[in-house]
């Protein structure tokens, strides 16, 4: 018996986008109902306790939509808010945090492993636990934030002079601590791959949990009996500020044309 | 007869505060309430429906702490729902942008100004009309969207090598447009003032519209019979993210410590 209804997927705005864009390819047969809260964004640098308010109002909409499955498709929401949401919610919630702990535990071959995010994900210290939890024994961890990172993703300037300086500011402690993988543990850092590769050198595998969160997601639905039929999928989006704006940024991340028909939905209705 | 009640001051976060730090100076005797929208900021990449009813509640949080005058220190939130504001409040309403066009119109000798804001309020048109209404017939106005600058300064990049590289990208076309007087569009800006000194050089008169709007405000409260007696004046803070987030960030945008004791504000409570 085929479950036809869609996945639910949330982010603090468009960075969740490249999460969506593996899920596609993962279960193309899949529909998917995407939220941005463009009109409360970013998350990273806001408090934990705003960013478990906001997650559960996000989750509150897609369930109203008749999703599922949640995917918090934002590392920072994922850190701070995943428990929360799993205890309210009635399907299978998915978290970005651990399947990217997960591939770079099994990437490493030395046992250094860096991590970049947001300051709420540093912060919050459940990407370490994650990683650490996952990894080798003796294996040591190296956390760093980059908040500038997401300015210069949605600016544009995913491999330029200034982001080059910006990304050796950030990345040179980590360099020096001889890592050999590293997690880009936000989802608007696989735009400024390009860069970071450039300057941590091919000897460093670089982790995005995308695809990995994308064989979680399969895999839940075929443990679950959750598979659709694939007939005519949905492909919905929405957003808290104009959809014009969301529509506006939004290809880059998703690494394709929007389907047109973003609609508004006024996200602090939804009381927790 | 003196009028003791407070003076209401809002921003998307923390950059109001250079602002507030100016009305201090120049009406010490006046109380003042202080409203940081930590919690959804920044307004500046944000649209402009989402901006007047961020606005609209912002201000009615401030009417029920029974202010009797609303500052909008914010240029992004200014230039978008100023109209939408002061066809709805009972007090007299100031905004930022009008104080530092007529400032640069005063200081302008070769009538080529440039104005540098957010995207939103770039896109408004809101500033550039306000400068080309003051300023001396046939003045040339150049316009420049710099995004990357409210995470810098909110980083606390505000002099070294990256800014130095990012203010160059932005600012270059206004240098070579041989403007003489550029406006801070955006009350994150002048804590990137040694920067921009450096780069656009002695000869070009930088614009914090935060005394001009000071001077409005010390202005209206006498034109009003607003004045205060001075008998200790309130000083409180609010943010809608949490307090101690919005007291660790905010000295440097004051200009000195932040009294203890900013509360909560729970703001999208407050419907429009």
């Amino acid at each position: 018996m085929a479950d036809n209804r869609p996945i639910g997927v949330f982010d603090s705005g468009i960075g969740g986008l490249t999460v969506l864009r593996e899920i596609w390819d993962m279960v193309p047969s899949e529909g998917t109902i995407y939220f941005g809260d463009n009109g409360r964004a970013p998350y990273g640098t806001k408090s934990k306790s705003t960013i478990i308010k906001y997650s559960l109002q996000d989750m509150s909409f897609l369930e109203e939509q008749n999703v599922k499955m949640i995917v918090i498709a934002c590392n920072t929401a994922s850190a701070h808010a995943y428990e929360a949401l799993k205890e309210r919610a009635d399907v299978p919630v998915i978290e970005v945090v651990t399947p990217g702990a997960r591939c770079a535990a099994r990437a490493t071959k030395n046992g250094r492993i860096g991590i970049i995010a947001t300051k709420g994900s540093v912060n919050s210290g459940v990407y370490k636990a994650a990683v650490e939890k996952e990894a080798p024994e003796g294996s040591q961890i190296f956390q760093q934030a980059c908040p500038l990172f997401v300015s210069l993703a949605e600016e544009g300037w995913w491999d330029n002079e200034i982001t080059d300086a910006v990304v050796k500011e950030y990345l040179t402690p980590l360099k020096e601590a001889g890592i050999d993988t590293l997690v880009l543990g936000c989802t608007h850092y696989p735009l400024l791959t390009p860069a970071i590769r450039k300057f941590m050198g091919d000897g460093v595998t670089l982790i995005n949990a995308g695809k990995a969160v994308a064989e979680v997601v399969r895999k839940t639905l075929a443990d679950g009996s959750l598979m659709s039929d694939g007939v005519n999928p949905v492909r919905a989006f929405y957003t808290s500020d104009e959809p014009e704006l969301f529509e506006s940024v939004a290809s880059p991340f998703l690494g394709r044309g929007l389907p047109a028909g973003t609609k508004h939905c006024n996200i602090d209705r939804y009381s927790i």
